[in-house]
């Protein structure tokens, strides 16, 4: 067992009546705000007056940067922290999913930097050193990241997709009545997100979790596989929403885990399905999923694979271990592909061979091996796209 | 379902190697330091000598108050706060159990109130407006105080046990090694206070709690089941003490409830045991819990008391409801009476029925009513101490 250290900051206010306490946060951190959100949808469903209300209650001087990408690009990023220096901003109010926070989470560490391309703090060239604080309003359940330290940008000039940690958001407002108007689609990809953290962070791992801990994790998978299906149906099941977006805050948060020890190494590879085709993160790991633990199958990685099948999707317990192991991947496949109706493949979405063995150099670097449940060389990843097609 | 609030503050070193922290942290906070303890076993287990190494490297300038009760006194707390104000002190720094983390809490409070007196701040006649910073380092899984915002102090002039909620403390070090030498009776009294928690809070209410975390609740409280048995038989077992200590934690935790909404009725109950007859309070719990389900047993009560029975405790799905329900309790008695040996009557402690009229009213005061799973009136807690007996 691990060693760890648990810490996590962030406020939540969880409900259908809580956005009226936002005014009361952002007075806390101060008075010039940048709001950031994405393509529009909070204007559709109302989200972007109520936040406005609670601005003009706060007093806030407002300064918006919209349009941030679903992938969100470092250009904007950097647009971002343009506005905070040029304005002095004192609190970042991100009102979106997981990239408009991660793109929050960017600009608030370039605002503090001296130099100006946040694409420096990916790389190292540059260090994150102080930050503005950050709001969230919460309209997807998938990332975690608004409760969680990590963001993730995109290059496009260089198709690299990479991140950096810093802090978590000082305070979240999560309302599962902000995700009714989420597609199917986008149900469904951001459920194999949840589930793909909590698979890739530590339970298909060397060295698992401490007991209690993987028991917790098995429930809030089960909380997915129970009520995905369920919001993909009924959109406005509360039940099914406040329950999915409570399961996503969890699964990466550290208090689900006893330290982190390996590549998350899904996400290592579909990191570079966005940064090469611009895809849905969480429709990216659930085409990969299967296929990885298919790859990785042996004596020895089996009995976690078949615990999760018989603890998580219902498998029989009695099947001998490596049909169990199969069992439990075919159940997932089902899951993802059928319940959800994802499509399967890559050639699904567009993609071919041509970038596989490119794709799969990056996602191993920089040090040519993705260490975890098994070590992947490029040549492993390669084929585990293949697999895909 | 409700909406609800989570925030915890506190740092957690957890794991046997996480002690050489413990003076970065102390810096952090300050020079002057006060150590808050109890009768001397973290002497005994040279728990005491590590933590004045950490002091001195830290350079800190330390002042002692030693001999924390089990139940901790107002008049200690007293002692304690007085040395604070003659010598200003910077950070408290609690080694023991949940006894001496809430002392230390009572003193973080009441060094920063004006009167002479913490019980003012129990029954409400001062107010709790600032408070010192508190440094834990856990010798027992038991309270949760080592992450919870609540203290209860005895006062023993009155025969009363009670208290009030602040800050969870700024840092806690969770070594489960430093639980190895916890004697059988306290391993056991310390897993039925870590499940009393989570039957109390939530578990067994009105109300219930989200699904996931209805789950998650579940998955802790068979970790106790799993774990309280091996630690009783096997001390130095690190999985199993790891393991409960982590479970103390999370039973008294916002994250494991979506608010709270009911009075702690088993903890009411208890604590009147406590201030009138200075009783081990998770034995007290343990031996109220079974006696308090069987005479709130009903028709509506039954599902949430038969489920706990099949998912924590093994018992068949197939009973009927009344005789699942039944079996629940009667696998619950076992466990505490049976397996974790614990003596399973008032009687046995040497109480008998003398108290339990006045203690039946104060365990309803202030409204003369438990509200709660079903509320009980001074009467029906009458009565339940008397099925204790």
């Amino acid at each position: 067992m691990r060693d760890f250290i648990f810490e996590n900051k962030t406020k939540v206010y969880f409900g259908k009546d809580q956005l009226h306490h936002l005014h009361e946060e952002i007075s806390r951190f101060g008075n010039k705000v940048l709001l950031v959100y994405g393509g529009g949808s909070i204007k559709k469903i109302g989200l972007y007056d109520k936040v406005i209300a609670q601005l003009k209650e706060a007093g806030a001087e407002v300064f918006e940067l919209a349009g941030v990408e679903p992938n969100p690009r470092h250009t904007t990023v950097n647009k971002g922290a343009t506005i905070c220096k040029k304005e002095d901003i004192d609190v970042l109010l991100a009102v979106g999913g997981g990239s408009t926070i991660d793109a929050a989470k960017g600009i608030a560490a370039a605002a503090k930097y001296d130099g100006d391309d946040v694409w420096d703090l990916v790389t190292g060239k540059g260090h994150v050193t102080e930050r503005l604080p950050i709001i969230t309003v919460l309209t997807i359940a998938a990332t975690g990241s608004e409760m969680d330290r990590g963001c993730v940008i995109s290059n496009m000039e260089t198709n690299e997709k990479s991140g950096f940690f810093g802090e978590s958001p000082a305070v979240s407002f999560l309302d599962p009545t902000n995700t009714f108007s989420v597609s199917a689609y986008q149900t469904a990809s951001g459920s194999a997100d949840i589930m793909s953290h909590i698979f890739d962070v530590a339970y298909f791992s060397k060295g698992g979790c401490m007991d209690m801990l993987t028991r917790v994790q098995e429930e809030v998978l089960k909380t997915v596989v129970k009520y995905a299906p369920i919001a993909v149906k009924t959109p406005d099941d509360y039940e099914a929403r406040a329950n999915l977006m409570w399961a996503a805050s969890w699964a990466l948060n550290d208090f689900l885990y006893d330290g982190y020890f390996q590549a998350t190494v899904c996400h290592a590879m579909e990191h570079e399905l966005s940064a090469f085709y611009d895809i849905t993160h969480g429709h990216g790991l659930a085409i990969l999923t299967p296929r990885w633990l298919t790859y990785v199958l042996d004596e020895e990685n089996a009995p976690i694979i078949k615990r999760f099948g018989v603890n998580v999707m219902g498998v029989d317990e009695s099947l001998p271990l490596m049909d169990g192991a199969k069992a439990a991947i075919d159940a997932l496949s089902a899951f993802f592909f059928d319940t959800l109706s994802l499509k399967s493949r890559l050639s699904d979405l567009g993609i071919d061979e041509s970038n596989f063995e490119i794709m799969a150099k990056k996602a191993c670097a920089p040090e040519g091996v993705l260490y975890g449940f098994t070590n992947l060389t490029p040549k492993d990843v390669e084929a585990i796209y293949r697999m895909c097609l």
